[in-house]
């Protein structure tokens, strides 16, 4: 393919990609299809021979769209938002031709060095406290992660080996494979799946812990744990702390959870991965209270701030145990200079990495803090507009604080009757939501998630639950 | 930005990009700054309201290009190649446009089986054996990691637990624990650092055996490590097969080692990240003579079959041991119709994940198999094209069999004097390498990198380096 055939393949993107984002509404969110859709509509080996990128372009709305789900419509209300942009995807074009894999500083200075930066922008957004940013001057800094999964499995890493290190200094005579076999992690038992996956991954005890009634994680919870553990001859290591739960956008108790982990030598981490975008607004930061107390910090801009997946921001305190615990150093990888700036391949999982930091840098320029702080509160609005939707009708109940954009209901009554209505909805695809359940009470989320989600877009999806909800209690009646 | 912004924007990058590679052989590879060069070049916050995308565009080429080494560059020898191509480039447009995190076959249908129907179209252009396709019906099939040192990491785990559901079959008063720490894995010690690495995150013991004449490891070496470990009380559980290692490009004997590993129940994982591209040519399938013993085989398509970079393909013969060790499944990703496909969450790392399979279907259908076979056997060509430039220069001397796209050479002399040659190539800056060191000799690792390089690009190269010789040898007797 040589530019000129490029530029036209582009533009033709550019075109269906603007046509596809203006009339997204227009979609029903969910597919129709079944699994399996795919296979007979694709030939079963590769071509031989080239194609024409036109052919390529209307296969795209022949075998493709069939089977998307839309995540950016505003009729698509499951998990938690996840970011698109024009400007990062035009930021990825670029990242895209320069192809570097930073995975040193010398593979790619700008690649780093951006990154450094944009993960100290970041930070002053949130006004994170200075000992997580690189421009104080001290061991703290941010990195880019692909996922907060892996945020919270490199955390849970680090963790480990500054334990280990510690254990060994008091106890010479034990091996690591004792020490290992001791180790506890802890986290709310509302935390998210990858928490556990974490646990699991590196081969350590973890605890889910009970909540509050408001499905927080309280301090005295995680300090009578780490009692119990020790008691039992364990060495307690690590805490995930939550702000903004999956199931309910619940908020562990920062401020009481980081004194029990820094008084007890546990390292604190806090997932913040869907709400920390909203620290960006100062009305929100009370949410974060007890910050200072956390080794590390974790959200995914590309969740809520417009730069598309994959972007987890990360910072830690003093990163040089993740840093160290892993170091294998090959000569192919080492430069001269090695030492003066990051080389990110020690703050990951992988070694290889894209030039990422774009993403963050067109996104922050072209919409600017403002717009990026009217993004958020905007959802955070439409969320309380269908909060008071549902609070009109006497059927439903709210069933956990709306704190930012994710509205947690249910129709009063059975567990069963939820089920159907959820079902309901799903099935006449219209709109998109994904269920929870906790303390046995299954309920519906409704996230706000798309970038041009407006009032009348709430309104749609209520009616449309309504609707459901009528037929779903009609039946019901009848059927009794 | 609005879509006739976007439109602006995108032709604006797209005309940048096209001119960035048609004429990339004018910039010097590595950039000439010190560590430290971006902070003064960017404000030192993000911007309070937004900035016109005609400023981001000129900042590319005053504040990025300056810290950019040129990995596209025929200039670029360094590592391996990493892949960059217009159709790529692209359908990562389109990927970002629809922006769905296809964690299970409802969250994207489409991400889910494209890229199912993919991985058997890449693994038949490789004649991989049927167990590892999905569409030979069985328990076998493919799956997208971001990158080798994933494929790894996830094979492993698997590996282990496999291991220790056996061993507790056998010893079920055993805890995890114990079992764990008896766990033994092995690799060549020519493997790549990301091996070694993947045992430090999961915590086992990983060996690194001694490797033939030829830097290949063989099946009597891990036959007599696996009987020695099993006298100790260990328990051998995992090997990494390297074919086309990363210091120079050397096979281990799969034939040898895949049986072993077979007889002695030990999962076989073939880390074929560059070579694996070539086996799409039938004359370089001799390579992976053995493949059939293999539990799990990865190679990176973003390293020589130009798709970009994140794109690990990964094949298992049976998915169930990683899919069941890391199940943790939380309600709201439950789903109707579960198990009737894959649900890509289960086979890696992250939760999250992009729909990358679009790169490989618009990278094989614009390219056609006929022309990747062409690109890869071009490289190897200018790979013996300059080992002939070599061995016409009787101060030079071939230290590695050159089978793909990598030339392992060295000045006759010291280990000094090569590294001195290095030093000079690196700091000239006209061409980019990096060194390798085998037995304690240092030697000069050329690859052949870029989409576009060509015999006169070679040549360049080898008149680059024949220079420094000259500079490096005169500068050493007058010193003598």
């Amino acid at each position: 393919m040589d530019a000129e055939n490029f530029k036209q393949f582009a533009s033709g993107m550019v075109d269906y990609i603007t046509n596809y984002m203006e009339n997204i509404r227009e979609r029903r969110v969910l597919p129709t299809i079944e699994p399996g859709y795919l296979k007979p509509l694709l030939p079963s080996e590769a071509p031989r021979t080239p194609e024409k990128w036109e052919d390529i372009m209307s296969d795209v709305e022949r075998v493709i769209m069939p089977g998307v789900t839309h995540w950016q419509s505003p009729k698509f209300h499951a998990y938690f938002p996840t970011a698109q942009s024009y400007p990062a995807i035009v930021a990825d074009m670029l990242s895209g031709a320069i192809a570097c894999v930073g995975f040193t500083w010398m593979a790619s200075p700008a690649c780093t060095e951006l990154e450094v930066i944009m993960l100290d922008w970041l930070g002053q957004m949130l006004d994170l406290p200075k000992e997580f940013l690189a421009c104080s001057g001290g061991k703290g800094g941010g990195v880019i992660q692909g996922t907060a999964s892996e945020a919270t499995l490199v955390a849970l890493l680090g963790a480990k080996a500054k334990k280990i290190k510690e254990v060994k200094e008091q106890h010479p005579e034990w091996t690591d494979t004792e020490i290992i076999g001791k180790l506890v992690a802890y986290s709310s038992s509302q935390a998210h799946s990858s928490v556990e996956r974490a646990g699991l991954f590196a081969g350590v005890k973890f605890r889910l812990l009970k909540v509050d009634s408001k499905s927080k994680l309280r301090g005295d919870t995680l300090a009578e744990a780490i009692r119990e553990d020790r008691e039992k001859g364990l060495i307690p290591f690590y805490v995930v702390i939550t702000l903004g739960t999956t199931n309910s956008c619940a908020f562990d108790r920062l401020d009481e959870l980081g004194p029990v982990a820094n008084r007890e030598s546990v390292w604190a981490h806090v997932d913040a991965a869907y709400a920390g975008s909203a620290f960006i607004c100062p009305e929100f930061r009370y949410l974060m209270k007890g910050i200072e107390t956390a080794d590390s910090f974790n959200f995914n801009p590309h969740k809520w701030i417009l730069v598309n997946f994959d972007c987890s921001a990360m910072w830690f305190k003093d990163p040089t145990f993740v840093i160290n615990a892993f170091n294998v150093d090959p000569l192919y990888l080492k430069y001269e200079m090695q030492g003066s700036a990051p080389d990110y391949r020690h703050w990951q999982i992988p070694l290889g990495r894209r030039f990422r930091s774009l993403k963050l840098w067109f996104v922050l320029r072209i919409y600017g803090i403002e717009n990026l702080q009217k993004h958020i509160r905007t959802h955070v609005a439409l969320a309380h507009e269908f909060e008071a939707l549902v609070l009109s009708d006497s059927r439903f109940e709210i069933v956990a604080e709306v704190v930012l954009g994710l509205v947690c209901f249910r129709l009063k009554g059975s567990n069963e009757i939820n089920e159907t209505l959820l079902k309901r909805i799903n099935g006449a695809g219209n709109i998109h939501l994904v269920p929870s359940k906790i303390n046995d009470v299954f309920f519906l989320r409704l996230a706000i998630c798309s970038r041009i989600s407006q009032s009348s877009d709430i309104l749609y999806s209520w009616k449309e639950i309504k609707q459901r909800a009528d037929e779903v209690l009609e039946e019901n009646s009848v059927s009794k």
